[in-house]
């Protein structure tokens, strides 16, 4: 089963749009957590374990087990190896923006699919796409490519003018017409910028996006389930991590989330 | 002494502008090195040996060492932790292309500054100069933006046209004007692109300049000393992967290679 083909039996299964983004700081951890041999896997077990039926994926953010070096790589991959023996239905994408030439994405193909497992991984454009095509040319898998990222700041190289369009939507452009050759593509764009997620929904017809900014960012959740909304009554994943996995009730909030996404659907 | 101090010192005391990249990709290993206990160390430690007095830079791409999930990063580790004690004066880049959203980014910064320890890292400029503080702020360290890669396709999106400048120009201008403020700015410009590498000079006055795509890639080492050099003679940290670690004698090539680049100069 590919990427796309389980993004549409979980997001059924559960009803759910969401992901949560286990953004599992070190640092930020509950002072439990952080006695405990695996901190950051046995913090991540206990979010899943309260919110698996409330998702459609789980993103872990590479950087966050990078930063503990050795360790956290292994607790990287303690949580992928849990979230598919326990609750295989659920998508799981590394958040890692990588994009290298093309001899090189070979490594980080290996890393990402082979050695973790993960379903899907989101790449960064400005190499081009005959540089991504080690990723491309996984059919299986969901390659996510930056189009309109969330942050303050995201404007200053995605919203050049280029005549009548943006930087933003010439890469959504491109990634429709050249890129999706396998049909393994979805785009990141970010939930606070409202204006730009309309129009790549119109530039990208029913296309999955990978949708963060919500919660701490300051997305509107109503905003963007009305403006990224595809024909089919979904087309997107709706990402919010610290708001949810730093919660005192983590469960709570992300059923508070799931059902407020679904409210606007 | 920070990363430009640094590399004052080491071209002059090794008379060189070469960087070895230890793009050690355990597949490509020689076999009396893939069947040690730690292949891509001992293979590192076997070029680094050969060729520590003929460069001024090692640049290991992490993409080959995360291909060997833990074992890997365990291995870039040791790499890094035996040239800092046994060659403390080269300057180590990691090559990651990292770039995310500004809270992130801070675990890439520990990861590739604190945990491993490098001198220096690429990153990735589609995020805007406010994600990217995190790496700026580190004045000690180069952070080396890629500006226009060495790649087939590199023009996709980085020679997109705008008015009468390419976005790699802009990317150049933007870097030299307002993201250099701690003066710990370098760019990535490919040798394999040679009206760019004199276009982005001009632009960047003295700025060093990480050159990929010597050897393998096919960019012309007369061409790119000849474009890329800068009023003091240097500006460049010249690397050639492939064709130096893997060759029968890799210093007979290391030291052809820095003399070839010194003709030129």
């Amino acid at each position: 089963m590919n990427f796309l083909q389980k993004y549409k039996e979980v997001i059924h299964k559960n009803n759910s749009l969401l992901c949560v983004g286990l953004d599992s700081e070190f640092e930020k951890l509950p002072e439990r957590f952080r006695q405990v041999k695996y901190p950051q896997f046995i913090f991540n077990k206990y979010i899943i374990d309260q919110t698996h039926d409330l998702v459609c994926a789980y993103k872990p953010n590479s950087a966050f087990y990078e930063a503990r070096g050795v360790d956290g790589v292994k607790e990287l991959k303690m949580t992928i190896d849990y979230i598919k023996s326990k609750y295989p239905e659920i998508l799981t994408i590394l958040d890692a923006k990588r994009g290298d030439i093309e001899n090189t994405n070979r490594g980080y193909v290996e890393h990402i699919f082979d050695y973790l497992e993960f379903d899907g991984v989101t790449v960064n454009p400005y190499l081009g796409i005959s540089a991504l095509e080690p990723f491309l040319d996984r059919r299986d898998k969901g390659i996510i490519v930056l189009c309109k990222t969330s942050n303050l700041g995201s404007d200053e190289f995605q919203n050049i003018e280029v005549g009548n369009k943006k930087i933003y939507q010439i890469v959504a452009e491109n990634i429709v017409n050249n890129w999706n050759g396998n049909g393994n593509c979805l785009l990141v764009v970010g939930s606070t910028y409202k204006e730009e997620l309309k129009k790549v929904r119109i530039i990208t017809g029913d296309m999955v996006f990978l949708v963060p900014g919500i919660g701490v960012q300051g997305g509107s959740v109503e905003d963007t389930v009305k403006y990224g909304i595809n024909s089919t009554g979904d087309g997107m994943i709706i990402n919010s991590s610290r708001s949810i996995i730093y919660a005192k009730n983590p469960r709570h909030e992300a059923l508070k989330m799931k059902d407020e996404i679904n409210r606007y659907r």
